[in-house]
């Protein structure tokens, strides 16, 4: 029964191209459609295994190293979840008791905790211009300890977010959308809207927004991003999003209304972030330690986001999406209007609708980081599954 | 010779109807006398098995997530060695490192942490009426995530210690009064004291004190609570000892003399508590952020506490019990005078005398633990347990 | 091939007497030759079946208890990355989240932690005369866990470093200098210099240079000390240096000038430490909570390092070993001259040229403490080793 269902999926990964091997998964836009593809393909795989209670343990040993430069409940356990199915011990690089503090260099510390290392994932999004190179940087490091045999393996660079992209995010999301609307090619056509909600805090990070333009675009989706002047994201991802549209025979339109972004939306994922260009400020001005601008552009953000309180997931404005039946995605935690803030990102009845499909949104994550250690770390990662089936050890006793 | 000793135990646990599976473990007084039967015979097959040096890993991944709202050694040791012991990644929620902090909610996280969870173990016995509410919460949050297809199994919530009860601490306290006395029928009729005690600190839980009334009185002990006046226990939890004593053939009596209490006693536990009013109060204070009153409520408590400084274990105490030989016991850290207190809840020659025995006192916790982790996630655990005998993989080489 | 490789070396740690088993691994001058080899020689076993692809995983569940009382990263992943190879579950007794800062003995604690665990791993490096106290103390109270039915299992505790010794760092380093040479006996009549080299900090510890000296002298190196007038180690590091040079065939000299060390020296390990009568005083304030004194002395000692930066690891200097091309050494992280300090232990361009050799020497560290929780835990770890040869599972697929 479900090597029925496995053993299909397992046939059309060994037809795509994957050059992962070795490698890192830092951008989508740095990965070919194939490569996603895989990543997708082997998530599902792994999904299913896990339901048909077959052991996904692969390592007899080896370090899962996460490096979290923000709080995290999510990721963490999306990334230790992972590990524990992978049969890898989860470790995380905890700066705070660590001597990174201390001056060491990123270089020597990405091999000191990478000897027997097979994935480091990184999340790092709170500086712009930060988080992408930083992880370039570790990758880089280990890159060279390898070649030079300092390392006996090679371990994979994982994002778990950064500064520009959210790839196990958005591959989450788009295995939800195609698990939702039955196939990817189901998808092509469908109108996405990524707007800007309202929401009372400040400073939240550009990665989903900017990942999912980047993303959705190359599935045939007509994307539309929304936002009130101002709050615009990374010029560069637009111009992906752009690139990506035109190549992939969808579509990608800006606009500064929710109303027309929502107007016949299939999907919408409102979101509130911070303009690119506040955190531009708010990263020199964390450089330079100034406590006291900070508080002042803290002050001034809210206060200019206060303009837009209407930018809210509202009955009124989903009744205008297709058939008023939209599927809100949103990546969690979002600000629901009376539960968890005065007003939010979205109605509390809309949110109370979708809210055990934002779950399952989110249940896809650990088998997207799973997916991308298996491709980063075996040449044949279809070999690998398929001997995973056809051995099928329970992973609990009935 | 294992198997000999395990055979009968896995006989007479299949006699036992238990309704655990697919459930969770808040409350002893919860839960039928079959079902703590089969809890205490898991615990000891499982502590044969570990000497016997056969392996008990019956997971090939999947989580065990902690949640310590309070510092702790014992128990998080306990919890991650019966995760280690049984194959499962022990996992913390660290909510200081996590966005719970950020006003997610409660029903989300319990969610988005139990993926591939198969227990959540909580300790949250700092605020009176809240401890076992939060636990509840997470428990009914993910059986709807469970019955809702978000979680393809579901978790089991396993009480660590909340403001009203302490199962695992007193299901390892009743097997080791089982081991002590050669068996549970051996208990029927001995004289347990659980008694208040002298302690320089103050705001310690109530959950010992109130878990040991309720389950020894189901056991046939004659339970005597004795605490100085206003030092009450959750009224509620009198009245369930009581009818524990008279349903179970033992008895239960309320006295505020330690003498009384100690008199011809076979077991005595002496422990110290915060009266339940005060910590009433103290979690209004806490709740309403009033660090100046909290601070008066702890002077005034640890004034009080000292009228009764000669509660005390003491020499002249321990010979009033049956032969001067009664078994003392203590969940610990003990405070103990001249060792790590000018004056504290017992006195150090008889300390030191039981020392050992409430280490081992305090062994079995792990045991428990990992047998309430079969029962609530196995339909059939003594099953699991009888091939663990039967394929007897070795725990390590010899 | 790989079979090829490990059977002699099997076949050599036959021949070995060790009598580790059922003890702890503190201080490597109480331990005797023949079980230095044997950890030498089942580390490098243990890298030889790591790069074969062969699982090392002897324990099917268990605890490997990590006690780290500074900051460490290192360290904490050699621990937690053997750990892994073994199939034990890292579990780090983190004393600001636990109750022994509410005063619990260490003696009761390392029993409670103690139930299902193989080894624990202290570091303790910050008084001058409590770390090797503190793990004696842990180990005396396991060994009367044991004896006395507490605890089924025996946990060996290892030095991850005390205020006297660093045996892992130390041991790493000598199989450094093996692989670098060719053969242990290729070390006999080489010079080593291990000295003093200016940091901007202040209140290293002396356990390196100590380790260093009293266990290279053992292999027959000449070893010469050098550090500024008033930089002393403990003295009775020295008086063990001096006999072991007499007894091993080696020699060892004290010394007050860098140049003199380097001198046709063929191995050279610069580095920082603060003066062992500093480190008394500094012990004394800190235990007194006097922290203005603790200012004044780190601004005093920091004044006498600067009368020091020419104690730097420089072309100059280096230009004066052998054929100026001595293998720099340092256990990481260097203090690096123009790259993390402006003035530091040692020049950048030499650091560059060595950066990658101190990766490898550093790389040794887990297979050693993997090494001595062989020894500590398997009567026969040769066995234990061969088995794992001879059954040749796989660490990961291909």
């Amino acid at each position: 029964m479900t090597a029925q269902r496995i053993r299909p999926l397992l046939d059309r990964l060994d037809t795509l191209q994957t050059g992962l091997y070795q490698k890192d998964f830092l951008l989508t836009w740095e990965r070919s459609a194939d490569e996603l593809h895989a990543v997708l393909l082997i998530a599902e795989i792994l999904e299913e295994l896990y339901r048909a209670n077959i052991s996904t343990r692969v390592f007899n040993g080896g370090l899962a190293v996460s490096n979290f430069r923000d709080k995290s409940t999510r990721t963490r356990f999306s990334f230790a979840s992972a590990a524990s199915l992978l049969g890898l011990t989860a470790q995380d690089l905890d700066e705070s008791k660590s001597q990174i503090a201390h001056g060491e260099t990123v270089r020597e510390t990405a091999n000191m905790i990478s000897f027997v290392t097979e994935v480091i994932g990184i999340r790092d999004d709170l500086f712009l211009g930060e988080g992408h190179k930083y992880m370039a940087e570790v990758a880089a490091a280990v890159e060279e300890g390898f070649r030079k045999g300092v390392l006996p393996q090679r371990p994979a660079v994982i994002n778990l977010q950064c500064d520009q992209d959210h790839p196990t995010q958005t591959l989450a999301d788009l295995l939800h959308l195609q698990q939702t609307f039955g196939s990817l090619d189901a998808l092509r056509g469908k109108k996405l809207a990524m707007t800007w909600a309202y929401s009372p805090s400040y400073g939240k990070p550009l990665s989903v927004p900017q990942g999912i333009i980047t993303l959705m675009t190359r599935f045939g989706l007509d994307v539309v991003l929304a936002h009130p002047e101002g709050y615009d994201l990374i010029p560069e991802t637009l111009e992906i999003a752009a690139r990506h549209a035109a190549a992939g025979g969808g579509s990608f339109r800006h606009v500064h209304s929710m109303e027309e972004a929502f107007r016949d939306a299939d999907v919408v994922y409102p979101k509130s972030w911070a303009p690119y260009q506040v955190m531009e400020q708010r990263t020199a001005l964390l450089r330079g330690g100034e406590s006291e601008k900070l508080d002042e552009l803290e002050k001034e953000c809210i206060a200019n986001n206060d303009r837009y309180r209407d930018w809210e997931c509202s009955e009124r404005l989903l009744a205008l999406t297709r058939g008023g039946q939209a599927l809100y995605m949103h990546c969690l935690p979002a600000d629901i209007t009376d539960v968890n803030c005065p007003a939010g990102e979205v109605a509390a009845d809309i949110f109370e609708r979708y809210r055990l499909a934002t779950y399952r949104e989110a249940s896809h994550k650990l088998y997207v980081i799973a997916a991308m250690v298996l491709l980063t770390r075996f040449e044949h990662a279809g070999r690998v599954l398929g001997k995973l089936l056809d051995t099928a050890t329970p992973r609990r006793p009935d």
